[in-house]
């Protein structure tokens, strides 16, 4: 029997890149999905480009999705990228509204076109950034919707979104794709970077990579402004 | 009290444009919102645009979301849009995979940043062509799933998803909207019109235009090529 196809959601970040590390580790051939949504970190897509190179992917589809046009986020808005604070139960600007669910549903869409029965997204409910669409309980109900709502899926032969690294901290997320030999050189995780793609080293994201490196006691490879 | 705000779907075909007629007549401003995503049928946009100056929505947002670029449907790809056919228990080429449920995902978000608690779609689950993302079960769960998902869902005041027209046939979505004063000569329904924009007159859609017409005793302002 040949390998199964799984769509991947790979964004250039760390997460996303092990997260396809893993479904190409456990077996699946995998279809990357990218999206250029109006994201002012448009650099992520040429890291993006370059993890799914080197993890070998069979296929890789970069969707344009105007959520520009929509607003309402620091990541598409010219609303400024806030330094990271340690708040509790606070879902920060950068939250770009209903983002995962969009994604999600693009990936549903061309894993039905490809066939794919498996769906990973590199979420973490652990060390995040208080986003609710990467929350267990979002996710299970969004995989029983579409379940309901597509060909596929109303044909008996369901969808399985897989969240592999659900219950990892960044650390351990990052001693995985580590163990897996994956390069995070490749990966940038910076909401803000300067014209040069230099990571502001101030931001959530820039934050939780910095500490998630510290804590796995690796080097990160990331050049930061400060 | 001011009047609430609703995202309203709004293809330019007959249910949406009825679905839009129906939200402005019970109170809310309109939101509407159309997509872009790499159809054939693009005169449909225009139709859209006629029939949201019609009704006088506050706002109309086109969004460009390539779907094309995934494939898998006779509405964006170069595969032959087929002649009507009586079969039932059949999903034709012409379903676009998860289309619904993108277009939903991008209505949330933009609720989301208008902060809107309602959102309407023109679904019908009596004479449709068998889309398994406009039945009730499916627009329950993806509802469930989006107040788990979104900031403003997990924040308590969540979004509720509209269906006016679930339960309605064609020939009542039509007496509806002609009760309300709505002129269908502002909408398009065919899957496949010619190069001047004119109806095949024999796909899907065009079948129960017609038919819709025909039952409800009213004249189809459409020109159809046959």
């Amino acid at each position: 029997m040949g390998k199964k196809n799984a769509v991947v959601l790979l964004s250039g970040g760390i997460d996303s890149a092990t997260c396809a590390a893993v479904a190409s580790d456990i077996g699946f051939n995998v279809y990357a999905l990218s999206f250029d949504y109006g994201q002012r970190h448009l650099c992520e897509l040429e890291c993006a480009d370059k993890t799914a190179r080197y993890i070998g992917v069979k296929d890789h589809k970069f969707v344009k999705t105007d959520l520009a046009s929509i607003g309402g986020s620091a990541l598409t808005d010219n609303i400024k990228v806030p330094d990271f604070k340690n708040k509790s139960n606070h879902i920060p600007v950068t939250y770009v509204p209903s983002r995962n669910i969009i994604f999600l549903s693009i990936a549903v869409s061309y894993a039905e076109v490809i066939d794919a029965d498996d769906i990973f997204i590199g979420v973490t409910a652990v060390d995040y950034s208080g986003y609710p669409d990467c929350r267990p309980d979002f996710i299970d109900s969004f995989n029983d919707a579409v379940n309901k709502g597509t060909k596929k899926g109303v044909s008996g032969n369901g969808f399985k979104i897989h969240t592999p690294l659900i219950d990892l901290s960044k650390a351990e997320i990052i001693k995985t794709g580590a163990g897996l030999g994956f390069d995070y050189s490749l990966t940038s995780s910076c909401y803000n970077p300067d014209v040069k793609g230099r990571a502001c080293g101030k931001c959530d994201s820039c934050h939780h990579r910095k500490k998630g490196f510290a804590d796995a006691g690796l080097k990160d490879p990331t050049v930061y402004v400060s």
